[in-house]
């Protein structure tokens, strides 16, 4: 008898995903039905398998989501973050189990002793960050806690990248997600984390400026930012001892230091709107955040205001940005500055379609075991095949389809409201992540405990 | 028949209110009523005055205030701002005027109607800033547009600051109002102005580097940083032509840099709590906002992180705030960075008894007549007496006081939730208040437009 997987919302990040769960469907017997509101804009590749169903979804209206619900086995819902709680509150009427690749939300954790009492999995975080990061840390850490190590330093990295034969501008960087996320990136609140056991806060207006580098073999070196609060998952993943925990995000070196020039300016401010942004210039649209001259140049009040030397290489990445043309329009009205920079960064950092993108992450755990001091680097590189199958959507859907299928299997099973940080659930799904060339790379390093050479500040 | 003034709030900004007051109430026939929460705390002088009643009240009490208002001819209140609205209310209901140094919150302005239809005045606004800039631009302002003058240039600044004669410290500052918005300047936005025709705006992080120079006569130089939103009166006082309009703050030449110093660190946030800040010393409160290091010192990492060179005042500025005293605690449980930061400032920044307080206020007004460009430069200093009758509670007190009497008068008629920027209002208020020694000095000076060469960044 064929089980019933519903899938709801199929954007660009679904394409593992779906050709996953169609790829397996005569195997596993399973019937694939994609609800999403726009039908139309499913590939026909998806559409016309013949295990495969697309029907208009539109989740607001209650009727059609309970229906489509309860006609299925399991659920995975693709849509924003925000979007899971109707599903969830619908899937645990009609008895159903969840699959999200988004954070658990306070309103969704609240369901937890209702999905335990009905035997339910809803299982989230299982894409690529928040996912493959929890499930790869979580091996090491429990490998370590099983031979008696106590873990003393915890640092993670995780990165969306172009792949390096696209590598062409001199930002090192261009878009492979969501660009108004890499434009707001590290704004919300101080980044917080542990050092060598003392908390350390960091503003925004210097987090680009406390990087720390690493490198990859066969990739050069890269450098990581640190995320808002690094000490998320210190229970989760039993960390309560570690004098160091550390997550951050990942770009080529020197792109920090030249992306705080936007914030120092506060070009990345996403709280007002600009008079007049829609027949802006880039140059004048620059020149809001420059004091007033009769005489000096756009160009010449920034170098002096961001003290940027003659030979200095974060000129010539503005430059590539076209940032002081005067023909340039913005083109949106009432636009934020934040919304404003996105745009004159997307006429740059766009790939074109025969382009590639990478995903890299970084772990770094240091431990003790039989009083010696020890470090594990784990590392992963995944670069995409096209513009459809990026690494991105590869990283990202695959975890969240294999955990749908083990999950239909009964081969994963404790339930509740979930991440993927347990053993039943990461060792199968990381095994088989394997076979698609999603595999991290260990190396046993001598520990060197917080690093403070590789601190620039 | 002798008038009834209700006083609502007697905190230690109303001496001068009072005793401007009780002064009059012979020969202006009116007894004063005080409510406040703590009847206790009013200084015997003025409790034992034989105009003066003092009376238990808390506003939270509907009945108790209700019975008050309802009791007096006209109303002032002095408590903090968010309160006002359910005084304001009652006034409307029992047909009282009212008078406040507060903005004008959205609330109040939604009575302006119901307060016309009664014909009653509800003043606000009128102290000394938000008020004696009101009174004293719209002065100047009025006088050229009368003359048939076109303004394009509007700058407005003013400072609470210690007296010269007191003015002893490294940083020429100490706290004469509330420490708390001292260390919270700045935020909550984007500060947004113009200048020569053009949109300006510097985010928090780049505030206290953008700062303007000013000469006062006999009193030196002083430095200021821009307001939030220096557009807020654009319309109410008619400058809707001005090129240049720019609001802010006054210090001393040289705080802002260093202050800047806090910012950059990141210790005047108010929007997180420090874990164990209680038993915290000052010196581990400032490392947890810089880099871990096992060797170097605390000193060196904030020298470095900010680049202080060895003969930076900046540096000197620090060591007199006792910064890197293990010895001294923080004493503040959950305390956020801004809170701990004012506790350190208030060892060294409180005025002593002897001590007294200096207010600076400073308009430039830029203005075209008969196709000539000219500029008036208007300047005020008031020096306090001493810690009660200090010089923010004369130009805040005196104000509402003179006020309260016209209104009771009906010298002041016009109805309506209003600020004092009518000539019916600021005329004779301010010349009353010369009567005083608040007075401004005119000084006719060459239009220069708005000047480069003064901004530092």
């Amino acid at each position: 008898m064929m089980r019933k997987i519903l899938v709801i919302g199929a954007g660009k990040s679904t394409s593992y995903l779906l050709d996953y769960l169609l790829g397996k469907s005569d195997t596993e017997k399973v019937q694939i039905t994609i609800g999403d509101i726009h039908p139309k804009a499913v590939p026909q590749r998806i559409a016309e398998h013949h295990n495969c169903t697309v029907v208009d979804l539109d989740i607001f209206k209650d009727n059609e989501r309970s229906k489509a619900i309860a006609d299925s086995d399991i659920v995975i819902s693709m849509l924003p973050a925000r979007f899971h709680i109707k599903v969830a509150e619908d899937c645990l009427i009609h008895k159903k189990h969840l699959v999200t690749a988004s954070y658990v939300s306070p309103e969704l954790l609240a369901l937890d002793t209702e999905v335990k009492k009905n035997e339910l999995v809803f299982m989230n975080e299982i894409g690529l960050d928040p996912g493959v990061d929890h499930m790869s840390a979580m091996q090491v850490i429990d490998r370590i806690h099983d031979k008696g190590g106590k873990i003393v330093l915890f640092e993670s990295f995780c990165g969306g990248l172009v792949a390096p034969e696209n590598d062409n501008n001199l930002w090192n960087y261009k878009f492979t997600w969501n660009p108004r996320n890499v434009v707001l990136a590290g704004q919300g609140g101080t980044a917080k984390f542990i050092q060598e056991g003392t908390y350390k806060y960091i503003p925004y207006h210097r987090l680009f400026r406390r990087t720390e580098f690493f490198d990859v073999e066969g990739y050069g070196r890269f450098e990581g930012y640190a995320n808002r609060d690094s000490l998320n998952y210190r229970a989760a993943y039993g960390l309560q001892d570690a004098l160091t925990i550390y997550r951050g995000t990942m770009r080529r070196v020197g792109f920090s230091k030249a992306w705080n020039m936007f914030i120092q300016l506060g070009v990345t401010d996403d709280t007002y709107t600009i008079e007049n942004s829609e027949n802006m210039s880039y140059r004048e649209f620059i020149n809001l955040f420059l004091p007033y001259s009769p005489t000096d140049s756009v160009e010449l009040k920034l170098r002096y205001y961001l003290k940027i030397d003659q030979d200095d290489i974060r000129w010539d990445k503005l430059m590539e940005l076209k940032l002081f043309d005067d023909s340039k329009k913005i083109g949106i009205p009432n636009a934020t500055p934040a919304q404003a920079l996105q745009k004159i960064l997307e006429d740059s950092w766009t790939l074109k379609d025969d382009e590639k993108d990478m995903i890299v992450m970084y772990h770094k755990f240091g431990y003790e075991l039989h009083g010696e001091k020890k470090q594990i680097d784990s590392k992963l590189v995944v670069i995409g095949e096209n513009q459809t199958h990026t690494a991105m959507a590869k990283t990202v859907g695959l975890p969240v389809a294999i955990a749908a299928i083990k999950i239909l299997n009964q081969q994963i099973t404790t339930p509740g409201v979930q991440i993927p940080i347990s053993k039943e659930v990461y060792q199968p799904i990381l095994k088989e992540l394997e076979t698609y060339g999603i595999n991290f790379k260990e190396y046993d390093v001598p520990y060197l405990g917080y690093n403070p050479n590789s601190v620039i500040s």
